[in-house]
């Protein structure tokens, strides 16, 4: 293994639901829905599979998934891509993240991102030979415990080096969704540093309450300095489904492009077609699920609460991170490895997604996407153990 | 874009394929089949897709395919592997590639290669920092054309820092399939060097008359150096499927795990179960697909002589090579460009796929895994065009 991977391991999620297969345990670990999305998604890929559309669609993908993609950003947000060449399709969010730091950080570039971190930033800002610089994001007991960044701390991570900020909202693991304001201050810095962003959006449709997703590409002057990276994974609960998309200026995309075309080349085009419908015609399921999953949050968010764990409510993901100090822990790995065969129960700890490792120690992420019966299982066991 | 990758443009497959779908061509180059693969492949992933099984599947992929992988390398070739450790699900070879060179070359190693090579080889090399070492294959009168490489010339090729070669038997684009005694003289080299070979396997079931796919593994003291790369797309006609594996020891497997969990993370779940039935159960429909892939073969190539080209009979792949000179040309990129307006067939100018630009000028690559009525008419619009 190359020096600048030995850093790392097996990713925290696989290994959780690896314990958690061998455990037979609940796993509120790896962050997948127990419930597929929308018959009609299911049914229309397997009729293209079917009916013969198995074989590599365009480079840059089905015009179809662009143009639906495109025209959704238009709706949702009032951004404008041009799908033929600011829109290009991924094997997921994870390769046009890879893609686009692989084509945009020089070694030696240093790249400012929140922690805790979803785990590949920091791999492929490795992988590129680029240096992280982590902001820390940590409960203000102002907001409820929401977990939000302080400005004078993200100003004094960019430097003469920094070439990009990777800006992750709806956030995974904390549920924060970043506000307006905390949008404009780092588009200030963005502006008066010329550093190029890139946006996972992955959650963008799950968020709860009064918390809406705003793309850091609509602060002023962002526009044509962002990629935008999301997925149809999340969205439509279909996380196997492995097709995500890049959208951003023209140059940017092409960069990322550039990269991809090596990666993976290509991505499953069925599927795609499949995506394409349901972003057009299942904004009712999304929606519906949207409020699910807040239901879910609330009711697994009691049941932890109850069980003695400190909860920190999320504002969008399927998330929920909890301080596990009330219970007399400290060390958040030391008991995500215990838990799935002491409870029978699999979470992530939060400390593998920090550099500054004592800022997370005592932070344990569990996930809701799950049945509320599976939830309320979860929650038996934990109590019981805790 | 990042200073090593602004070498490289659109992949003259994406670029070929879009200006095949501008003129209405026939798409005789990027390669993919018109016929999809076994029925039961396809309902088996519609199958699984509509019943269910579209979350994320584990990191190394479905154990059921990881072990039909296995079993098959075992049955055909005598290779034993751990499906546990020593195969890693990819999305497609293309994947599998990038991992393992990103994760097992450092910037400065050299990596040598046969040449014209395929095209992803040279973007992840330069995207790990590798630098490429070209070995030419040329088509040796004595062999009816076949295309090989000098000893000598490979010899010359190794320096102390090199650090790994990729062999890619059946080889894209000449069709040539490595002999035992070729693969030997690779192997003593690999064994004295102290090299990692590389290689990509993906055309294993697409070979003709007596040729017969070896893998470079089966070789004296290769089998622990040598990480091999295959995948479903070519051997079932699901070029969109997207799904290789990695087989290789357990350290270099690793590297390239540790790498591809920050590329795709993972692979799509639905269709590997299918494909592990398929890797069990269709192996008369692969053998009868070599047959009808042999025919074809033979149908273009006398097709494309009549029509003037110079014909190197392919062993393996679903490519033939040609030389254009006997027409009258000697730029191959020209006349790929020129194709698909003037004539409606679209086809792959070799040379992009060359550093010795020289060596390749001329050829031109043809794909002969349509349908007889299409190559058919391929050759009547050459013919009338040359
Ligand atoms: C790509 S595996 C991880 C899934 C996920 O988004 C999470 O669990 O955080
Ligand atoms: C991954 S696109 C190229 C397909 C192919 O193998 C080829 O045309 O050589």
């Amino acid at each position: 293994l190359v020096a600048r991977m030995r850093q790392f391991g097996e990713t925290i999620f696989a290994e959780m639901s690896r314990l958690a297969a061998e455990t037979g345990s609940i796993n509120l670990g790896q962050g997948f829905p127990d419930t597929d999305g929308p018959r009609s998604l299911l049914q229309g890929a397997a009729r293209r599979i079917e009916q013969g559309v198995n074989q590599y669609p365009p480079g840059p993908g089905r015009v179809e998934l662009r143009g639906a993609v495109a025209a959704d950003r238009a709706r949702r947000y009032g951004l404008e891509y041009d799908p033929d060449t600011e829109v290009y399709i991924t094997v997921g969010a994870t390769a046009g993240i890879a893609a686009s730091v692989l084509g945009l950080v020089e070694p030696g570039d240093e790249v400012v991102l929140f922690e805790p971190m979803y785990d590949s930033y920091a791999g492929v800002i490795a992988l590129a030979g680029g240096v992280r610089r982590p902001v820390a994001l940590r409960p203000d007991p102002d907001q409820g415990g929401r977990f939000r960044f302080d400005a004078d701390e993200l100003r004094a991570a960019i430097g003469p080096r920094t070439r990009m900020i990777i800006v992750n909202s709806p956030h995974n693991p904390t549920g924060t969704v970043f506000t307006p304001d905390e949008l404009d201050v780092i588009a200030e810095l963005c502006r008066e540093h010329d550093l190029i962003a890139l946006t996972d959006e992955v959650y963008e449709h799950l968020t709860f309450d009064d918390a809406a997703h705003v793309p850091l590409a609509t602060r002023a002057g962002m526009r044509d300095r962002t990629v935008a990276v999301s997925s149809a994974g999340k969205t439509f609960s279909v996380t196997a489904w492995k097709t995500g998309w890049v959208m951003g200026p023209e140059p940017l995309v092409r960069a990322a492009r550039t990269v991809n075309q090596f990666l993976t080349f290509t991505a499953n085009g069925a599927l795609q077609l499949a995506i394409a419908d349901a972003i057009r015609d299942e904004t009712e399921w999304v929606a519906a699920q949207r409020d699910a999953l807040q239901r879910k949050r609330d009711r697994l968010a009691a049941g932890l609460r109850e069980a003695g764990f400190g909860v920190m409510r999320p504002q969008g993901t399927y998330f929920v991170m909890t301080d596990i100090r009330p219970l007399g822990y400290s060390d958040g790995i030391e008991l995500a490895r215990a838990l799935p065969g002491r409870a029978g129960v699999a979470a992530v700890p939060a400390q593998v997604l920090y550099d500054n490792v004592a800022e997370g120690r005592h932070l344990v992420r569990f996930a809701f996407c799950k049945r509320d019966e599976v939830l309320d299982d979860a929650v038996i066991r934990l109590t019981r153990y805790a």
